[in-house]
């Protein structure tokens, strides 16, 4: 199955998207004949050249450009933009995912109209994954909903247990619901109603985390609304950003760099750079959607195919729209 | 003017509260005259013999304990509570600042019953200071108010513009609105709404700002409803122990301590140290209310009175009274 990927998205787009899929062919992530590639014939065509394997990629053209700030609904009058040329050969099962670092609204907007919502699921959601204390942790949504309901809640709980058993390999993720105080009787009025639901749903549900524990291994998968989690998301980047520039320096020191305090400190800033996870999917949508950061480099870009191609094969839709039928018919939670 | 010490307060009270007014006396912050404590008796007297400048503070008993954990409106039932005895004294003159890092809540609700809210202000609000790149960043409100409005947010506008000028010192400070995109279009309703509240406002409004510019420089003040400021202040906390927790091995041999990384890496953690600011101020209320960090240690509480000494000699409430009595004149933004 045939992964389609934008090479018009993102701040550095095409080189670093092309230069990525490439990188992903050196590195066994994937085949060449693993991709579809979308973009403007005449802007990709020197990064061919470069890079001679992606011309045995199968290529789509997409003429329309998509900038970053533009309005997210605006891409689906768009056919032939790049994100709409790729996400109709998804549609159509000439590929079975999609990958793009261009604006996550019109990659939502795009993914919502063209695929459509998995049976029963209301709300896309989109999943990031950081390295956490004692092994992966997964926030979601940060960012596809900025209108939750308890409901929706529910739906990212269970779509993303079901993520980071299938994909991630958790055995028996724990599920938590970011609030501010562990206290049941904490929280705004989503929390609180949410946690009524979540007390009866089909997973593991360990109660409310803080944004202080997020890292700190008790909870495998943390739910919140797309607002706090892209605010999260955010945050973590920047501090990231800001130890990365403060420590940078000193580590150009070859010394620095091999001692211990060297290994230690490149170990953590990697943990929080999104660049080692290149993508975050969009759950609940019919399809396999990959939404990379819009600053992605070749590194991300390649780090994404790496994880498309376990998310392709875990093939955790089937997963999803199993345990949402057995929701709906039970008439219970999830449904 | 005496700042009242509720020596009860925290996980590590009474002992690292008066080991901490015991280290402002011996760092100059303050004298014992400044210093009014309360506390329970017995609890406390031992360490009294361990610092005996702590006899010459004035004191007042308080009998009764509240949990950490209580409901934070039980407290406004235990008059003898050491957190209602010293909001008591702030009120009736005896003292003319407030000090706790008893539960959030309880000292929130005890301010607003006991002192009440500076005329036209609705809500208070809990501010807390950051190095950012270029200064101190304020962020508000961070918890006392997670059912905000967009006039709520706007009076936080105004009251952490004031304070970041007269107790931070900025000549200018720049005001944001976190947001998830910088786009004016981007946001939930209470953003958006908000924004159109804040382009009319008596303080420099710079736009929207994301999680991952806080710390950049972009804005000295950022302003959010209580349930997301509190999210990100607890994502900056977690953040800040991560790293502590993976360089602090590294960081015990001499040679890495003294090297440029360990001097760069001793700094960044630093900043993101919450004991470095030692406390919140409660904005709004009728009276100078600083909130701790319930983890709170000796160094945090001596911080505490050397920044609530600044805060009582700013007179910011002077200032915030003055701005909302304008506007409610004039009838405009801020009233």
């Amino acid at each position: 199955m045939k992964i389609a990927v934008d090479a018009m998205g993102g701040d550095h787009a095409p080189q670093e998207i092309l230069c990525g899929v490439a990188r992903a062919f050196d590195k066994g992530f994937v085949r060449p004949s693993d991709v579809l590639l979308v973009g403007h014939p005449e802007r990709v065509e020197r990064w061919f050249a470069e890079a001679p394997l992606l011309r045995q990629c199968e290529f789509r053209p997409a003429t329309d450009d998509v900038a970053m700030g533009e309005s997210a609904v605006k891409v689906l009058r768009r056919p032939q933009s790049s994100i709409m040329v790729a996400m109709d050969a998804v549609k159509s099962g000439a590929a079975g995912a999609f990958i793009s670092a261009g604006s996550t609204g019109a990659c939502v907007a795009a993914a919502w109209r063209v695929l459509g919502p998995l049976k029963n699921v209301d709300r896309p959601g989109i999943a990031v994954t950081f390295e956490g204390a004692n092994g992966p942790l997964t926030i979601l949504d940060v960012g596809a909903n900025i209108h939750a309901t308890p409901e929706h809640l529910l739906q990212y709980g269970v779509m993303g247990e079901l993520f980071s058993r299938n994909v991630l390999g958790l055995a028996k993720p724990r599920v938590a619901l970011l609030n501010i105080g562990e206290e049941e009787e904490k929280g705004n009025k989503l929390v609180k109603s949410t946690r009524d639901l979540f007390s009866t749903a089909p997973f593991t549900f360990v109660g409310n985390v803080e944004g202080n524990q997020l890292l700190s291994g008790k909870a495998d998968v943390v739910v919140c609304e797309g607002f706090v989690g892209n605010v999260v998301l955010k945050v973590f980047e920047g501090v990231g950003h800001y130890f990365h520039d403060a420590v940078k320096g000193p580590l150009q020191d070859p010394a620095a760099q091999q001692s211990p305090l060297g290994h230690a400190v490149r170990k953590v800033t990697q943990k929080l750079d999104y660049a080692e996870y290149g993508g975050a999917p969009l759950l609940g949508v019919d399809g396999l959607v990959m939404i990379m950061h819009g600053r992605s480099d070749r590194r991300a870009m390649a780090n994404a195919l790496r994880v498309s191609a376990q998310f392709v094969k875990a093939d955790v839709n089937r997963q999803i729209r199993a345990a949402f039928d057995a929701a709906a018919s039970a008439g219970g939670a999830g449904a």
